[in-house]
């Protein structure tokens, strides 16, 4: 974040707790430092999501647009401010913003971050020193008619809506390949099975177009939920109660920041409500949860089919990734969907800390909603990476064991059912009995004792 | 459940198991009894959900009816299912509902409970024997076309149907209460607060209306996700190919059932899918915890708002409701607030519990389905009872203290953030710290240093 | 509670907020019946748990032991109250205590409910009319030297070291079963079975042993910790500073209840913090927590293993307790690993519960301990009467099938592991896919070309 | 992790899947370049677990002691392999363990990588070209006598140990911060609060004491429960049967270890059942959970009496570490406690994924378990990295306002509980009710009608 060239000397940045001397040609100031030096906590920084970083700066750039068209800030610093927010939502700059995920302040950190490097990046556009905040200043220009309390999480919406697009795509994309595996597979028939026992009579194809039904439905809902985002509080400053804002500042700074994001962005009905409410965060991780506990179930079903290979289901084979064991030669691990089981336990603790953070919420704000935003994005490129992995290394290259499947369909006693309306339940079930105890078949004990034909 | 008159004597029943003996009057059979003996648990019976005897006796019904419709039931036999059903839809003989809310089976014990009740019922109305199952059999007539695997999770969604629109009335009941508060203290200013720091203005009004948006928001979000009930796998037995029911039966059965429900049901697309799918009730789920999450927050607001009577916050006072110590004379505790939280935990970690049975799932079906059911029907019973307590005990009877209100607004700093678009954030700042250590207010050092005129 | 003779007629009772008619022998008083008023939220009183009521009455015979010796309580009216503390532990009156396990108010309500019956049967001992309280006060006898802050976590602790008990037993039963079962199943060989991927030989024997060693564990380590239950803040009173306490009282108090419930209790060295610490019931919590969590894993164990009857596992055989299914005949469900499974999930659950209370506390007192009390009662009460059910009427009955166990194991490709030793990891890699390739065994393979000879 | 001078070309490594072509000069292996492309997860490399590390290369080291004692190594490959292990134990070379933390196979990938770098440390000792697998294998040589199954759970419970010591004293490096806090307030009188509700008299120094307990009592309690961890599974192998490690390996190997390590490990008793139980990391886990509601209990109480400055409880004033907003000028946040909630959230939430993972093992293996030590080794360092700060930049500096507890206790009706035992709970009630209404002090009127002299 800052010098790369000691030679530049150093700079002086006093505020209301005292002065901090700064490397000269620093992009941040004394409150990004102060931040560094109080949340020294996990190491992981806010650039970890780029999302949030280009979010906030295009919601800088709306205020700013907004700001100039109220005349409350002059033009030359106007368009300073916009072309330096134009910089990082291109995606340069990100490198300067180093305070921590986990921070105390209910992002007043990572806004005063964006403040101070737009600030900085604002003078060099106008040819003055950085840090030379008289001129533009991150308080009274940059942050002008905001608070962190509406700016950030408005900035933490749109950057879930931004990373739910890329999540969705991968989610569709793996949907695809159970789709494509199930085309394959539809002309395979097998035993299906309920509670583990054997039940009745299933094609490969049915069994795989349902995971893909499962996580496309997801694609969907999630989207409906994500819109939920859509709803933010720009412009309520504070509380929610628009102080320091002029009337006619949220309309305009809103239009702008749909214009550049591409979403249809509006104002909560109500601003003080909007201000403390973390209830889209919640339900938004609810359904990351959702997605999560189908896309475990589903692995842990491929890791039942492919269990073996001679003491197991074995009705499918998984793609060999890489040798299983140090120990034990040829021992092959179905060691995708064992990550993607992981990883979704991963995204049900984040919804616990979600959740738990949503509820500390006090009067009128969420001091957490730091946290809150970090587990999101946390689990949402947590689950993209791992679904595009499982996808291409491991679902793509499924193959189904036919000869198995038709063995465990033709030994089982399914066809019992077929029968029930034939000759009852009752006398369906004494003939499923005499066939496990002796060993037949029911096709055998029906087409001996009832005359009825075999399949 | 069973004989209230031994001098009837005994009946025997049997099943591939063997043989047990029951009084000859009793409702339940053979299947009931082996799971009551299995599922010695938790000692809460299924009666304990009427919805879910309500909802699965219509579903009873509508399957009779598709039978009855297509031919496969007796007509007299039919009409005496159907009436033995429409006994228990409108609330007749719940006491027979006797196997444990904690089942393995999927359900089956549930199903059927049901199955053998109704059963005999109908043997009532025909004038036989109960036991008589030649007559009308639990498997043969009232299980006709179905598998537990399909009736149970149908009959499950719709009671949660029914079980939410009693939780919608009484959330939008609370909302309703806080709202009218809301109107009553519009005209009271206050102190809002962030990170239970002094920040800027507000009223009171404000404050409980922002209450009322939060929770009456869900009663539409509640809705719009509890709408993914009306999805059902009816018809698809026993894992969604549809095997034993008739093609035509489906249509029939969920047209009756949305008759008979006044919802409208429809087929779910993949049927192999809904069989094992549990998504719409984990989201359902985390809709109830978002809900939870909302009230524990606001419960607590509640508490600190009313805390004192001298040595807290006391701008609103609860009403008083019971002596609050056994100890401390005078004491007056916020105990509806904390039972409010309470239940709200016990609604989050049965979104845990309903998160690990639905992972739970292996291949065509998920047999944890019953606890995910008894888990959802406890939160919504839990909510609903605890929010009308909430409403009518003690939201409706706060008062605010607008003196203490004025007090607090009066003495804070909060009026140097009006300050900054005057005179800048820094020299803001440089006024709120003198008068902080001087123990002065804005009003004073703004008007004696800046000229500027007190509020 | 109340009257069962209406011809008595009624009685008035006052308390600072008011007055109310109570039936003439209502056992309990004006604070239980606003508690009951005010906590309609669950309908389950707290006599579920009589562990707490039976605790809770030895620690008011505690208190009155020591209020008697220190001259507090007149002789006639201590002797009176110490009789009906006799009746209450030893089980009688359990139905006067009515107050909703869901309450406000600390334990207040609790303790309230134990003061006015224990004051009103005191009051029958004396020959005086019920609600005589200036005779013998709830208050100022019963209650005398004691706040609920002190008598209610008091109670509390106690009564879970005598559910525990049961719990240990219960645990240590299914251990049992286990370990019996490992001594039958001992000489039977099987296939070892990592990541669900066929690993080495073993023995049923073993298996079954690690599951007895696992559970066995836990009967050791939730003794340890339930022993932090043994440290209580009793003479404490509102707070830990032991206000309207006689310093001597709590020494006379402890070594009474120590006396009477046979467990060593003892104060605990900082009362302020005892007041308000949750701790040992979270970390007794966790202990469940991990419990539940090896029982799930166990009972998922023998799903798999009992997988079939022939298109799964089938090494094991579950005792066939019902009819699985209401449409597939002659399919046995594993109702019992299901239901064993479901209650842990609930018990996990309950520990966000728990955890979520604890985290609630605030300054000197946790309010949320009813809440706590209840799903710990709850969760021993339910994995206590699982644990029987499931080794009574399971793990007892298992059966191994021998056959398919050798046929596993004998087919699988483990013994080339055994080859690393003697040909390096690499050949014995190789070797193990070719047999794979080729359908061969590692014998086979062996034999012909490194002159290995076969097992 | 590979070349940093492409001039020396590349080298061909090959295992049962194919070749790969790697850096001449890598360090790494075939093993670990498969595992980095399978598991593009996180992007978080193991080498952030630097104590896992560790932990390995010491378990490394002992196997090649014992393997050395029995003849089942060259002395010269033996030697190399040991000083190898020497380097990375005291820190050398950690950018070379490359997998990422989130990865299937249970802990394969995490074994190979050490097991590949150390063999080519070896290679290089011996003056031979690293790849030389001949000549020291990874899987002949270093892996030798071990399987990961039980090296990858001896070194994470070898490495929970140490991260564990660091954490404790943080731990008690915080309590003692609050206990030199209480010392210091231990004759400031203040207002006890029951459920935010005025109680009775007690000094900051014991509420300040009473934290310094509460996590005290932590540091003796953790050590407890991680000395589970001494119990290892090192000698099973595979699956605890100990195939191919020699009788008497384990015992040399666990004595090295142990030695080396400082720690006192010792074998399971059960090998089968420590192969697959994580019940040592569960409850270790649900430990540090009880340690962060404490932390985030004690963190919320800051903030409540620190609450203000001017319309809060304003007991204390924690230091300005940070200007509060971006907005309001003078407001001073507390961001430390607020951070502390933040951190122990995600503790909690660490703990339900770490619960799920261990929920999830399968018959002889847990294939979760890198989840679960990367969530543990998480939690351990962002509390301790959290204390750290929370001790040293919030605790040592808050002041406590002398006056306004003065101010609090004086106005407060708290003195009407002593009068408890002289006039009884009615009356003290009756004189509480009658001070809050007409505004006056207990003192007051009871030095009027009961002659009682005031404090």
């Amino acid at each position: 974040m800052e010098s790369t060239n000691p030679d530049l000397g150093s700079r002086i940045e006093t505020d209301a707790l005292g002065a901090l001397e700064l490397p000269a040609d620093s992009l941040v100031g004394i409150q990004t430092r102060r931040a560094v030096g109080n949340f020294a906590i996990s190491g992981l920084p806010i650039r970890q999501h780029p999302d949030l970083i280009r979010a906030l700066a295009m919601v800088k750039r709306a205020a700013a647009t907004a700001n100039l068209r109220l005349g409350l800030l002059d033009e030359r610093v106007g368009a300073a401010i916009i072309a330096a927010c134009d910089a990082v939502i291109a995606g340069a700059h990100h490198e300067a913003f180093v305070v921590d995920v986990f921070q105390g302040g209910a992002g007043t950190s990572t806004n005063m971050n964006m403040n101070e490097v737009i600030a900085n990046l604002a003078l060099d556009r106008l040819g003055a020193p950085r840090g030379s905040y008289d001129i533009v200043s991150p308080h009274d220009h940059v942050n002008r008619s905001q608070s962190t309390n509406d700016v950030y999480p408005t900035a933490a919406r749109l950057s879930l809506l931004f990373a739910h697009e890329r999540f969705a795509a991968d989610l569709s994309g793996l949907a695809q390949a159970f789709r494509a595996k199930a085309a394959l597979f539809q002309g395979v028939r097998k035993l299906g099975r309920t509670q583990l026992q054997d039940a009745v009579a299933m094609t490969v194809g049915q069994e795989f177009g349902a995971f893909a039904t499962a996580l496309q439905e997801d694609v969907a809902r999630s989207a409906e939920i994500a819109r939920l985002f859509l709803e933010i509080n720009l412009g309520g400053t504070a509380i929610g109660t628009g102080l320091n804002a002029p009337p006619a500042y949220a309309g305009i700074a809103i239009a702008a920041l749909s214009k550049l994001s591409g979403f249809e962005m509006r104002a909560a009905e109500n601003l003080i409500e909007a201000s403390w409410d973390m209830g889209a965060f919640v339900l938004f991780s609810g359904m990351l949860k959702r997605t999560a506990v189908k896309l475990s179930k589903i692995a842990n079903d491929l890791r039942l089919l492919g269990s073996g290979p001679r003491g197991g289901l074995g009705e499918i084979r998984l793609p060999a990734l890489q040798p299983g064991s140090s120990m034990m030669p040829g021992k092959v691990n179905p060691v995708l969907p064992e990550v993607v089981s992981q990883v979704c336990f991963q995204v049900i603790g984040n919804d616990l800390a979600v959740t738990l953070a949503a509820e500390a919420g006090q009067l009128q704000l969420n001091a957490m909603e730091p946290l809150i935003v970090h587990d999101l994005h946390q689990g949402l490129a947590l689950l993209s990476s791992t679904m595009r992995a499982f996808s291409r290394l491991c679902v793509e290259g499924i193959e189904v064991d036919g000869a198995k499947c038709d063995e465990h369909l033709n030994r089982s006693l399914s066809s019992a059912t077929s029968l029930v309306p034939l000759i009852g339940y009752e006398k369906a079930a004494e003939l499923a009995k005499r066939a496990l105890a002796e060993g037949r078949t029911i096709e055998d004990l029906a087409a001996a004792e009832l005359g009825v034909p075999s399949r």
